[in-house]
């Protein structure tokens, strides 16, 4: 059967920096599952009249919404490991995803505005400029000039990720999960864009990520980086 | 076998107001057991040379922190109804337990602070004025007197909560699980010590709220108010 999993891409096509499409990566590879994946670009044609990535083309199957996807997933492959660790698991990862798309994506998205718009391709840049420029409400190199700052705020946003891994090893417990995933999303969107460290070495959450880096045949660490 | 919840109460013995309190309250009513609350105030002895409350005394056993009881209870009453909806549930929940303490609780702290205040008993009541107006760094009145911007605050703070009750019935997905308690006990704190009013009617976490105080016989909602 023919896997495919529609993949934003940078100017470069192997560079795949969209954090929504990192959760979709870590979790088939979680669940063993081969993949093809396909440079998409912001405007381009996606199947079923899907307008955003990730898309999942399993067999006869489109899936978008990288949240729908994990379910489909854990759904139709429950003999592989499990994304969520039960129904409980699934239900209260809906939080972290709230959360990770409502209160830390917009931090990251300011830490590294301009350095996502300089590694896109020529024909999105404009569209990413005036989009992102309209939601900010300054330019994008206004946005990313403040970025010390910001990263002040999006560090003591961490607090609850930093207060649970000082207590267990993975947001999922014993082993990581799809919650893991869910929010390491926002740091590999950021490492492949851009140099920018936005975690202190001795955080709890850097360590995390590096162990996130390592997993499923360092998967995520190997990533084509601007 | 006797059960036992030290449980924070104000002057009046009945006003039992601690948010970490109604998480064990809700999380035992949900386990089905009975339990006989003993009003406690701020610096009077507990079991164990335990500090603060809840503090649950299950026959031999005291157990402390609401977050160490509610998994005891999870593993030495497994045939109840499950709290957590499996191990994927229980590690997220920590997540959830760490937004609520974090991020929630400061700002639920800052609406009511002088409320919560006035409602304490005489000998507690410097004791607290002190140790808070320390923590704020600014008066109980000052700071109170703030809330009308704070609440603007709060209810986007809620972002995550929402999106979720939005999309499912219960942060546990078809049913209620401790993760709703843990939140719901920010908003039943809140009740209990004042008027004021955090949420639009409109909000899908006020129907929410509504909800929860329905649940177990009416538990929550039966409660004391100041």
């Amino acid at each position: 059967m023919t896997r495919t999993l529609y993949d934003l891409a940078g100017a470069d096509p192997a560079l795949r920096f969209s954090p929504f499409c990192w959760r979709t990566r870590l979790a088939l590879a979680h669940k063993g599952l081969a993949v093809e994946t396909v440079p998409w670009r912001f405007e381009e044609p996606l199947p079923d009249g899907c307008r955003t990535v990730p898309v999942l083309q399993d067999g006869a199957q489109v899936i978008g919404d990288s949240w729908s996807i994990a379910c489909y997933l854990e759904e139709h492959y429950p003999d592989r490991p499990s994304l969520f660790g039960g129904a409980g698991g699934q239900a209260h990862a809906r939080f972290i995803n709230a959360w990770t798309d409502r209160v830390l994506h917009p931090v990251v998205a300011r830490l590294v505005a301009l350095d996502i718009h300089d590694c896109l391709a020529p024909q999105n840049q404009a569209y990413f400029r005036e989009s992102r420029e309209r939601r900010f409400g300054t330019t994008l190199e206004a946005f990313q000039e403040g970025r010390e700052m910001a990263l002040l705020e999006a560090r003591a946003l961490l607090a609850p990720a930093r207060a649970v891994l000082e207590r267990q090893a993975w947001l999922g417990g014993t082993g990581p999960s799809y919650a893991d995933y869910i929010v390491f999303g926002a740091f590999q969107w950021l490492r492949c864009v851009s140099r920018f460290e936005p975690l202190a070495a001795d955080d709890p959450v850097s360590d995390w990520r590096r162990r996130i880096m390592e997993l499923h045949g360092g998967l995520a660490g190997a990533a084509t980086r601007a």
